[in-house]
């Protein structure tokens, strides 16, 4: 029995840290994207539905691999984007950015996320780089991108 | 008489190109800044003054020198600064970009804008390389930024 319980010891915390790792985002913290390409902007402001939940600035920015997908619409294996959300301030002339809300991570794998269309979704909340989002899910994430789909996964264009 | 009307005609077309270089902007075009560090951006909606003549997107980029400015408050020569203003359009569930109004660019050259703090200023109108605005003039824009200075000519700060 008791060398029983040595081998559980041994084996429950091996599981427990496979399962952890599972459980960990596949797709990476996109560490220096605030120095990659802005892509574009927008805005919900006080006057649109969802400014309650969702208001604020939302930036796009995308790696160089990325960027190469916003002028040839094919992207390469590696391609991140972030839609990066922030909280709106009401200054005296004019809307200035808050908090962060949230970033919404694109990663281009097609062997990884094969079953998402070759690419992998995650939302990281705030200025966290390990707190996920409970909703959406990456399933729920690829869903929406799917059916709103014009000539591909990538909803947006890129701004000159 | 010939002789001296063709001196004239050789003379004139020179001094006119004289006189074209002198008009042409001392701050050069920013060629690729939309490539550079997103620093940050403000809007002016439709809830604020000004909206008419100046409503819209405000996005600030920095190269990599003015990078450095940002972070040190001493922003070495070289650094160049552009203010990205575009109009804004109405969505269904958001305010998105519409054509550019203009850009506003800061050069840091001491000995050559010596007498404007050592920053040269410049508006180019609309997607223009070359059409400068009236106003505000570089002076101008100098007096402003000099009025309303914190702790040097650059007015805001990087938003990580």
């Amino acid at each position: 029995m008791k060398l029983a319980s040595i081998v559980c010891i041994l084996i429950v915390p091996a599981t427990a840290f496979a399962w952890l790792a599972v459980a960990e985002s596949p797709v990476a913290y996109p560490e220096g994207y605030r120095s990659w390409t802005h892509v574009k902007s927008s805005t919900i402001a006080p006057a649109h539905k969802g400014f309650e939940t969702n208001g604020g600035f939302q930036h796009v920015y995308a790696n160089p691999q990325a960027m190469t997908g916003y002028r040839t619409r094919a992207f390469p294996e590696g391609s991140v984007i972030v839609f990066d959300w922030l909280e709106m301030q009401q200054g005296e002339t004019s809307f200035t950015e808050g908090p962060r809300r949230q970033i919404d991570v694109m990663v281009k794998d097609g062997k990884r996320f094969a079953a998402t269309g070759g690419w992998g979704f995650q939302r990281f909340m705030k200025d966290s780089k390990t707190e996920l989002a409970a909703a959406p899910t990456p399933e729920q994430c690829f869903a929406c991108h799917d059916r709103l789909k014009k000539d591909g996964l990538v909803l947006g264009s890129y701004r000159p």
